[in-house]
């Protein structure tokens, strides 16, 4: 192929130059299999989709599937689709095997956030048989340089016997050099003072005696479906500035706001876009993935520094990105999981962890990942390790849910991600409810006073004046905890029929 | 006073030396006062009696108290006899305080673990007016040079607009070099290597124009009541002892053991005396509080190092302390509460951590704190940090209460204060689940054949077949999730009557 040694500078791997189909044939039934990306970009394509269609015709093929994150629909679906995973572990991105998983059919296991690598590496998991990660290409050494995410797969490179490497012919080499890849050891990660400034190599390091098939694949980008800024993600984004403000008043934030740290998808996206559209600048972000809100904040010039894992952009916020990608690696960097979502780094950047969230209730617990205690969503990923350390953890989310019938605000969650320890503020449309400093009585208050909706208000208010019967510290009826819940399941609705 | 100047060093703050009467005049109604120590060691006694005879006799002062973790009732008690506390931040030791918060009387506000005191200094508390510290004397520049306590203090010195420090006559000047303070700022905390190699200072920083009095105080201790190892720790720590053995076997830990944590209390002092009397040697703690258990360890010459927050041992104990005090000093350090359970430290040493808990359900969610959901026992405090960060997270607990009554297993907790992301094993004197690696459904069935008492497994295996008909992910009956506990307040037992 033309030019291809100016990616794979190392001889030896030019050989392992093999199809999809081939490399395909390097799984066995019962593997174990790691990969990295996101639900847009940074995942390999042609490997899984071959692998897939090799199940289809054979059959007896089930692997078990890490990755920290919620991966591609190209990778979890299509394997869903001919019963080719046995056990997810991470989170899910895939609505067929979301469904798969609820149905019972596909084992699940949550990753512990960013601690996922690091508790594979000490063997929880068994071992790693393959890692199959998207590259542009491999060094004159035989290292694998990363497309556009780093994520977790220094770690399951590390961990796997096996490696395939799939080079994604549609990245630019320019690539090489966003990324720093340090491994989490028994010192200080040393990032002080500039925290873009590299600190480890751009590459993955890897045996080369490891990799055991290179494939090459042009397969085009999923269009990303990124909304347009929509009413509710000004509405929460507008709560959010006035805090902002509000600390800064009292002398608890400065400007420049501290990183700022918002999760992915259509809501976060639409609240980054508010913020953005704020008097402030020079905004840092320590986020995990660089969105197209992201990038166009940066093209408005209000960005002093970007570190993420990964990008995660539509193809034409990515063409405007590579146009500037050499500028970009001045303020921009790519990291590993284990890395950003350390509890030590997002203390020592003292980052503002911002992130939705499916329900909440009047103790300030957040359910991000079970419907009605039983469905998975998608699964804690990194909120598991931003509310605990970020400077303030800041869960938001419009109030009510199916045009009206669920209440966001219920008396006890009916699963907890979140505990009230990892709680600070909680934001739906209706307003902000700044939990610090209050006690389990004056909490459930300002929760239902600030964000419940208006139709809930009266509920929420009789049901905490019930559980204020009962002594005790927290208001808490045993007997009403999950009334709204077992309504829903029994009328459709959480709302009290009118009798 | 004979010999005092060889106590306080700085001339300027001989001048303030006062009664603890006198000292009592300070406090004013609303102040928020600071201090720090445990239960048995480390906190001021004299002062905060002398403010209970001032509250009984002249009334009209509440004042807000912080302190990350439980204090004397000393402390905690004397004052919430007086109705002299407000607000208590942090967590809780006394049983006359605890019996006022659960009747509403005195607002309690758990501290989030080690963090409470950046959150504090953050100012989301307000500011603190008054903190009472515990010390052997101050140093030649007016520094404080700490008792056997280090904590919270460095911080609430730092943070208050005044300080009053109370000189522990019965502690010797021979305590001078044991404590190691060091306050978190931007950097990395520079704990590397030998983990009680000290990097900070062995006194408390303090402006001496802060000092509003200087108490003496010759107070005598209480009797400890640390009791003898019995049966329940003693098969707790053998399940723990098995499990160490089998990860070595399995080539997932290495002798010497990793640090241990391991909480204070009755129950966790037998554990500890069971792993100590192990085959095992060379061990490393990094504790919460250095217990008679740890102390026996060491006298036994199986023991590297120690790293602690404070001394809390009991008379006799001490005695023998004291005597090789020298000696101790070169492999024992107490250090800040913001250092030890940081999650940057916790994680660097990779920490067994051992708590113990209320309750634990079928998800694997641990209640810490709050009986029925609603009334505290004591808070949080450093389980948090552990059970978050350390290599393992273990909770530890008898498997029924009141003779049998109370199964600690059950459907669903009352109160969540770890999340199954924070806990992999859970240990009863009835076996150990080890949770890692697991789905919600193996999760479930480990936790009933490992942990749950005979007499409640018929139940909790039928609950669980009821919530496996309800299709998802987690196995999870909203309908009969706190069945166990209400059967519990309707009938006085969570068994069921034969009918």
């Amino acid at each position: 192929m033309d030019g291809i040694e100016a990616r794979i500078r190392h001889k030896e791997s030019l050989a392992k130059i093999m199809t999809a189909d081939e490399a395909a044939l390097l799984f066995r039934d019962g593997m174990m299999v790691a990969t990295s990306g996101n639900p847009l970009m940074g995942y390999p394509k042609a490997t899984f989709q071959a692998l897939s269609e090799r199940i289809r015709r054979e059959g007896g093929i089930r692997i078990d599937l890490l990755c920290a994150g919620p991966v591609g629909s190209e990778v979890e679906d299509v394997l869903a689709d001919v019963g080719g995973i046995r056990t997810r572990i991470g989170a899910i991105g895939g609505e067929k095997l979301r469904a798969a998983i609820n149905r019972g059919e596909v084992r699940f296991i949550e990753g512990k956030g960013g601690q996922l690598p690091l508790h594979v590496k000490r063997g929880w998991y068994g071992p790693v048989d393959m890692a199959v990660v998207e590259a542009i290409g491999l060094t004159r050494e035989g290292n694998i340089i990363p497309s556009t995410a780093v994520y977790d797969s220094p770690e399951w490179i590390d961990a796997a016997s096996g490696v395939i490497v799939e080079i994604n012919l549609n990245r630019p080499m320019a690539l090489e050099g966003m990324h720093d890849v340090y491994q989490k050891g028994g010192d200080p990660i040393p990032i002080v003072g500039n925290p873009v400034k590299r600190i480890g190599v751009p590459y993955f390091y890897v045996n080369p005696e490891k990799i055991k098939g290179v494939v090459l694949s042009d397969r085009g980008d999923k269009p990303s479906g990124e909304p347009k800024p929509d009413l509710m993600g000004a509405l929460l984004g507008q709560h959010l500035l006035d805090f902002f403000k509000k600390e800064i008043a009292a002398g608890r934030l400065s400007e420049p706001l501290p990183p700022i740290e918002l999760g992915v998808g259509d809501l976060a996206g639409q609240v980054m876009r508010k913020i953005g559209a704020s008097d402030f600048t020079n905004f840092r972000f320590h986020l995990p993935a660089i969105t197209d809100p992201v990038l166009e904040i940066v093209e408005a010039g209000k960005v002093d520094w970007v570190s993420g894992m990964a990008l995660r952009l539509s193809p034409e916020a990515w063409g405007r990105f590579q146009a500037n990608l050499d500028r970009y690696k001045q303020f921009m960097v790519l990291r590993p999981v284990t890395i950003c979502n350390s509890p030590e780094i997002i203390q020592r950047l003292g980052v503002i962890g911002i992130n939705g969230c499916l329900e909440m209730d009047l103790q300030g617990q957040v359910n991000s990942s079970h419907v009605l205690g039983a469905k998975i969503l998608t699964g804690i990923a990194g909120s598991y390790d931003f509310s605990r350390n970020g400077l303030y953890s800041i869960f938001v989310g419009p109030s009510t849910a199916k045009g009206g019938k669920i209440s966001a605000i219920v008396p006890m969650v009916s699963h907890v991600d979140h505990t009230e320890h990892d709680v600070d503020i909680l934001v739906t449309e209706q307003g902000l409810a700044d939990l610090r400093g209050l006690d389990p009585h004056e909490r459930a208050e300002t929760i239902i006073r600030q964000c419940a909706h208006p139709d809930y208000k009266g509920m929420l208010s009789a049901y905490l004046a019930e559980a204020k019967k009962e002594p005790g510290h927290i208001p808490f009826s045993l007997e009403e905890s999950h009334s709204f819940h077992l309504r829903l399941k029994r009328t459709g609705s959480m709302k009290e029929t009118a009798s």
